[in-house]
C-alpha cells in the first residue's frame, strides 16, 4: 500500500507542477522589452523628446513577468516606478545608447518587444555648451538614428519580434507596412496625439496584426491591455516555435 | 478692574499677533512663481524640451508659502507632486502658454520669481501630423519665444523680480549681464549640465546677486536652499519697499 500511495502522490505532484507551469507558461523564456521615450541632446540642457510615458512598456514587462518570463527592460527616461519583477533594468537616455544596449542583448533573447518610442532623428552636432539665445531664429540639423527594431528582426537568428506603431493617421496602413518591411512577427498599432488613449494616457486601444491574423481591443486601461497582449504574445510565440520545430 | 483687564488682554493679543506676523513675515504679499521646463511641439508626439525638473521652483513656492505669502505657481510639465500650500496652481506646456498666464497675473503681484526654464526657441511651423521618418536628414527651423522675465520687469509698475540664470559656463558674468540688461531686482545663478547640482539633481549651489550685494550658498539640498533664498527674498523685498516709501 505504501508503494501505491507513493505513486499516487508522485502523480498528484506532477499534476500540480503542470498546473503551476500552465499558470506560468512563459517560464524560462527570456524577453527583452524596450520602453519609454529617448532624449536627443541639442546641448547640455536642451533635448528633442517625445510624449511616451513608458506606461505601456512597463505594464507589458510586468505582465510578461507574471507569466513566468525572464524580462530585461531597457528604458528611456520615465517618471514611473520600474516594474519590480523584472530580472534586469537598464536605464538609457538616447537612441544610440538604447541601440547599443539592445544589440548587445538581443542575440540571447527569445522574444523582443519594442514598445519604446525611439527618436527617429537626433541633432547632427550637439553643442558642448548651452546655446545662447542671441539669434532671432535658429536652424537645427537632424540626422537619422538607427532603426533598432529592424536591426533586431534582421539578425541571422532573430527572436520573435513584436513592434509597436504609434500613428496620428492611417494607423492600420502604417502598421501593415511596418510589419512587412521590417519582417516582424507581430505589430501592435495604436492611435496617438488624440484626446483619449495613447501617449500620456493610462488607457489605450490596440489593433494587433500578424501574418495570417489580427486582434483588436477597444479602449481599456493599459494594465489590462498589457495582460491580454502578453497572453496573445505567448500564443503566437508558441505557434512559431511549433512551426519551426 | 474689568476695564484694566480688558486693556491688558488686548495688549497681550496684539503682542501675540505681532509674534505670528513675525513668524509669517510675507503675510499678505502675493508672489507669482514659474517653475519647470516648457515643451515646444514639433508635431503631435515630438517636442523640444529641457532638463528642468521643477524641483527648485516647487521648493521655493513651498518655502514662500511657509513665510505667509499668497503664492500662484505657473508650472510647465513636471513629474513632481505640486506644493500643497499654493493658493493657485496653473499648468501649462509651451512658452507661449506660460507667457499668457504670467502676463495676465503679473500686474497684480508683489513679487515675481522666474525659476522656470522657458524654452528660448520654438519650432516655427509645428506639423499637424506625425512627421514620417522618410528622409535621412531633417532641418528644423526655430524662432524666438517671448522673454517673459524681461517683459514683467519692464512693466510700468513692475513687481520685485527674481530671475534665475542656469549656465554651463561663465555663470557669474552671464548672471550680472542678465540682472543689468533685464533690469531685475535680483538674480540667482547656478551651474547646470555638470555631474552635481542644477537640473535633475536634488542639490544645488547658488550665487545670488542684486544691486549692491551678493550672497553665495554651497551645494546643499534644494529644499534647504529654497528656505534660505525665501528669507533673502523677503529681506530684499522689504528693503525695496522701505526705499520707495
Amino acid at each position: 500500500e505504501i508503494a501505491e500511495a507513493l505513486v499516487a502522490l508522485a502523480a498528484e505532484r506532477a499534476r500540480a507542477d503542470d498546473a503551476v507551469n500552465a499558470d506560468r507558461p512563459l517560464r524560462g523564456v527570456s524577453v527583452l522589452v524596450t520602453a519609454g521615450p529617448t532624449r536627443e541632446p541639442l546641448d547640455p540642457v536642451r533635448y528633442l523628446g517625445n510624449r511616451s510615458s513608458g506606461r505601456m512598456g512597463y505594464a507589458l514587462a510586468e505582465a510578461l513577468c507574471e507569466r513566468g518570463a525572464q524580462v530585461v527592460l531597457v528604458t528611456g527616461p520615465s517618471a514611473l516606478p520600474p516594474p519590480p519583477a523584472v530580472a534586469e533594468l537598464v536605464r538609457v537616455e538616447t537612441a544610440l545608447q538604447m541601440h547599443a544596449e539592445v544589440m548587445r542583448r538581443s542575440p540571447a533573447c527569445d522574444i523582443f518587444v519594442a514598445t519604446a518610442a525611439v527618436a527617429d532623428y537626433r541633432p547632427a552636432a550637439p553643442a558642448g555648451q548651452k546655446i545662447k539665445k542671441s539669434a532671432d531664429a535658429l536652424t537645427v540639423h537632424l540626422v537619422r538614428n538607427p532603426d533598432i527594431l529592424a536591426e533586431v528582426a534582421a539578425l541571422p537568428r532573430p527572436p520573435f519580434t513584436l513592434g509597436f506603431a504609434a500613428e496620428t493617421h492611417d494607423v492600420e496602413t502604417a502598421a501593415r507596412g511596418k510589419l512587412r518591411d521590417k519582417r516582424l512577427d507581430m505589430i501592435a498599432a495604436n492611435h496617438v496625439g488624440g484626446t483619449v488613449g495613447g501617449f500620456e494616457h493610462s488607457e489605450n486601444a490596440l489593433l494587433v496584426i500578424w501574418n495570417g491574423g489580427q486582434r483588436e481591443w477597444p479602449m481599456m486601461p493599459k494594465v489590462e491591455l498589457a495582460r491580454a497582449l502578453a497572453m496573445l504574445l505567448e500564443e503566437r510565440y508558441a505557434a512559431r516555435q511549433a512551426a519551426s520545430a
